[in-house]
């Protein structure tokens, strides 16, 4: 309840109030009740993944006033499974008296792709070079500036792909902008990567950090395909990410688990795509691969709970059932060290996430 | 749903039916879910643990025809998470045309201790000597028969040690008799063994069957206070359980997971204290020592999936949060290897289990 401010750590019994009924507030509600915790969904579809294992679903609009007092009132802390969350609902929760964790600030920094690039580069993170677009005259700037071919992006609600375009020509400008949406934009130099790779993190209500280990992220069509943890990488390179991901965590007094991927360039450098201010579908593996995963160090972080240990206890290759891959269930149930994980999704529609598989295997020495 | 035979394996989107709403039926629960399911819920009580990560809560006593109908026509397939269902109720769910696993003769067996015990002997798996007792001469007799001193216990309805009395003379019969409540009972030699084993097991409804290794538990007060698994034993001694658990399952035409509680006896051998035709307590630390625990491996045979692996990956010491145990929560949240199962429960009663702990360490050679 939230009349009073709740004392953290918060006690079991407590009830975490998410924003988002998908397949990440469905684990998310799966490892808080682990801990004792209930959870109450609120989200606008009658059948979200998530309100399904939850103790209760506020079934409205994420903008509705009297919603959101609901979800004030019943809760003690409040995430989000999604980082476009409106800047007003974070205010409405927080002036009805509910701490909302991560907070406003990384919300704000992670929904907007300049922004969000300044904001890594002010706190010591490389990214690529960019600039921002608010029409045509700007894109044939960056295009001189940036080394001939920039990608176009929308500054705003872009995802798995969607909103990009790539423009090497003055000449292409207009018809770039538009094909991208027409809204403020920001063009980014080409990363030249060798390959995708990611770091979950997470920071506790006293500053401490944890880690994962690394996981190298294969996407298809704009959207992930496969991802395998722990990665394959140098230490310095190992030391970098995480340097990266305690750097960011600090600067955004974050609270909860953050996801940042990862560009390793032709020239073995690190610089940073983009973060996600919540958990994420390359931190998956660790639902099989640690002891602690990602959503419990989620839950644990956003509670006061101390941080748990993030080593790997497995190799895991993580595959997501998109769409009519969820037909081949019956298979992957049969193999033995594939654990499956499923959303309780009805319609299967191409690119959809159903699911998806981590596939064991030992340790690698 | 269940106007047409359901078709095994059942599909990801099916519904699983629990009656009880306590913490197996959470886990279950919360297994279903990983998986896809949706979960309903028959309980009694608001509150029920279960019911608060569950897709439905039918809140109606366990024999309200209307609430067996409402939950016949919700799911697939009805599971239990006790095993003193009554048998009404799981004929009324059968004529509703709904599949219940495990069945009718498992549950009447483990209902009824002289019933088990024969049942287990004629099976080929040895128990105490014991006799049936309708009143105080029966008494006199098997102290004589069984050797001075015998258990007695109520043949229905005794668990967490209540329902036991200890007699060694015939004059004192009555009173103990009296003491267990007065109806059917049965007498039991004394087992004179070492320490307490069991074993979970699971068999598919093809048949086939995957058992975990021994757990070692200890009690305190008739309530399992602690279990180590994997147990030290020797190769005799894990293949006569294993080879027990197999023998009953394939006697019950069982489909499910089920526990055997054994005891070792002082001359090395095994003989079966009684089982249990769900999952268990002495089965937690599974949650955590297995790629596959005992509640998804319940899920998986009664929804007709292939059953999933049952070696070990980690050594798990499970201790169970008794009452104000709970109140210890925040060390334990700081242990790293310690993983927290908490129930959700709001009343920390005396003796009530709140909760458990695995504590983890690497497997022993």
């Amino acid at each position: 309840m939230a009349e009073a401010p709740p004392a953290f750590p918060l006690p079991p019994g407590s009830t975490i109030g998410i924003l988002g009924g998908g397949q990440l507030g469905r684990m998310l509600s799966l490892a808080a009740a682990r801990l004792g915790f209930d959870t109450t969904v609120l989200a606008p579809e009658a059948d979200a993944p998530a309100a399904r294992v939850a103790a209760r679903h506020i079934l409205a609009p994420y903008d509705d006033p009297a919603a959101l007092m609901e979800l004030a009132r019943a809760a003690d802390v409040v995430t989000f499974e999604f980082e476009n969350v409106p800047a007003a609902v974070v205010e409405r929760l927080t002036r009805a008296g509910v701490i909302v964790a991560p907070g406003a600030r990384a919300l704000a920094v992670a929904q907007d792709r300049l922004e969000e690039k300044t904001f890594l580069n002010a706190a010591g993170i490389a990214t690529v070079a960019f600039a921002q677009v608010d029409g045509p005259k700007d894109v044939a700037a960056a295009i001189e500036r940036l080394g001939g071919r920039v990608l176009l992006k929308t500054r705003r609600d872009g995802y798995d792909g969607k909103g990009h375009a790539w423009v090497d020509s003055a000449g292409a400008a207009q018809e770039a902008l538009a094909r991208i949406g027409g809204g403020p934009a920001i063009a980014e130099a080409p990363a030249n990567f060798r390959r995708e790779v990611s770091i979950i993190a997470a920071r506790g209500r006293g500053g401490e950090i944890a880690v994962y280990p690394l996981s190298e992220n294969h996407h298809e069509g704009g959207i992930l395909r496969r991802a395998s943890a722990p990665a394959r990488a140098s230490g310095p390179i190992v030391d970098e990410a995480r340097r990266i991901a305690a750097a960011l965590l600090g600067a955004l007094d974050y609270v909860g688990v953050l996801a940042v991927e990862l560009f390793e360039r032709d020239d073995g450098a690190l610089i940073v795509n983009e973060f996600a201010p919540r958990v994420h579908n390359t931190g998956h593996w660790t639902l099989d691969g640690c002891e602690v995963d990602q959503f419990e160090q989620h839950v644990r972080a956003i509670a006061g709970w101390p941080l748990g240990p993030t080593a790997a206890i497995a190799q895991v290759e993580m595959t997501n059932l998109l769409g009519d891959d969820i037909a081949a269930w019956a298979a992957l149930a049969a193999e033995p060290h594939a654990r499956l994980w499923l959303y309780g999704k009805s319609a299967p529609r191409p690119g959809r996430k159903m699911g998806h598989v981590n596939r064991l295997r030992p340790l690698e020495a």
